[in-house]
């Protein structure tokens, strides 16, 4: 029996790792490390230097590099495909290392946003395997905690969305507070601005954060600029932020 | 000039806790806990048995009676008042102890249906106060944990919500998945149970964790009746839910 552990490790502290999560790394006897070449956005190198950063003697790590996408098929039809293909590369690291006790580290928490479980869903028909999940720091905390805000109004629903979802729909029904991630392209200027406050984080936990807030009518171009600049210095970016709006009439 | 510092706790394992809130704790010259007498879902013991565990040297901690609420007043005027007299001993509290770097530990995350952040922003205008947070591991992770399970569709958005808007509302418009918080009367019970799917967890990352999923149908019965036992035996209970429904055709 092999046993699995999915590590949440926040988004880029080492301040995030968990006490649990710090166990996790050090019982383990194998550390996948997925790796794109030489994308620096999938931060295999900050998640090697994590291993490193909190424990004195880090079991061996196996980079692997992930499989590319297949882009002719449909959306959804090309994600399993792909997820199947990860999952044979799992399952080729863990037998070739002999791994009992693999682990990997999951950006923020390993439910929110996030491939991995779904993959380990798959590994596990293919090999004897138990599952266990160390949550993590999310994204979306990480940007509650750095502008000292609160997700939701009190007693009220806040959700949770994506860049595509507000700029297919609009403003989500129901709510009049919402998250945005997975946000390629500022979705928010979809939206009609008016009322609408934004808290916007980028490369939060880490040395490159930055943060603006403020009503979306002015702050939105701000980002909008901000956003640029970071993403041709670095890059890359990962971006995230919380919309509040007036309650409408009604 | 005082520092104040939030400190996300995690859902009650010490595990929760993070790099930065250990470190917090440790720099902390003073440990707010507030305690609302003979009631044992304060969890005053585990706030402090938290610190002893963790600091080879904890700080001093003040233990401080929490202000009762007054119920005459309306919903949100109460709520008002309340934050007003908790701010107050807050303010006395850390005057009387000449403290400049207080903390408190926040059940959970900060950000999260938790009135810490607002009562801060009040004893903000009382005394001069620089304000940081630190972020922890939710009740909403902790369940997804523990249930080894994704927060959301691939792709979908999921809307975080109280007992009280699914007992007046219904289901949540615009989402299929939603979590459920703050429900003292399981209000699932008002739903229409077809084709919804639940996932239950009480006093999760404590010993007493509970863990119940499955179709509405069958688990929801389970659910009440196991809820209806450990709160009998423990005298209270902290629970949580995340429900999924078929999307509705059209
Ligand atoms: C694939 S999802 C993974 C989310 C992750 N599992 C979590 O718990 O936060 C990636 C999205 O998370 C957000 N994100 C993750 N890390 C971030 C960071 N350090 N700063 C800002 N946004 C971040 C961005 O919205 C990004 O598009
Ligand atoms: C006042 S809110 C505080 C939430 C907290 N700030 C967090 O981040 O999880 C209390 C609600 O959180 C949930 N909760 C908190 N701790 C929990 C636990 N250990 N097990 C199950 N539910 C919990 C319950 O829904 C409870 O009604």
């Amino acid at each position: 029996m092999i046993a699995l552990t999915l590590i949440g490790i926040g988004t880029g502290s080492p301040g995030h790792l968990t006490r649990d999560g710090i166990a996790a790394m050090a019982a383990a006897d194998l550390i996948l490390i997925p790796s794109k070449g030489e994308d620096k956005a999938d931060l295999a190198q900050l998640r090697q230097a994590l291993c490193r950063r909190v424990l004195a003697s880090p079991p061996p790590m196996a980079l692997f590099d992930m499989p590319a996408r297949g882009a002719k098929d449909g959306y959804r039809q090309g994600v399993e495909a792909w997820h199947d293909a990860i999952a044979e590369q799992w399952e080729k690291v863990i037998r070739s290392h002999g791994a009992i006790r693999p682990a990997l580290l999951v950006w923020g928490d390993p439910s929110l946003y996030d491939s991995t479980l779904r993959i380990a869903e798959r590994v596990a028909r293919r090999l004897p395997l138990t599952l266990r999940v160390i949550p993590g720091i999310t994204a979306i905390q990480a940007l509650c905690a750095a502008h000292a805000i609160p997700l939701n109004a009190v007693a009220e629903p806040v959700i949770i969305t994506t860049g595509r979802q507000i700029r297919d729909h609009g403003w989500p029904p129901g709510t009049d507070r919402a998250v945005v991630m997975l946000d390629g392209d500022c979705a928010f200027q979809s939206l009609d601005p008016e009322g609408v406050q934004i808290w916007w984080g980028a490369f939060l936990g880490m040395p490159e954060e930055l943060l603006i807030a403020g009503p979306l009518t002015e702050a939105g171009p701000r980002i909008l600029a901000a956003r640029a600049k970071a993403r041709a210095a670095h890059g890359w970016i990962m971006d995230i932020y919380l919309l509040q709006r007036r309650r409408p009439a009604g």
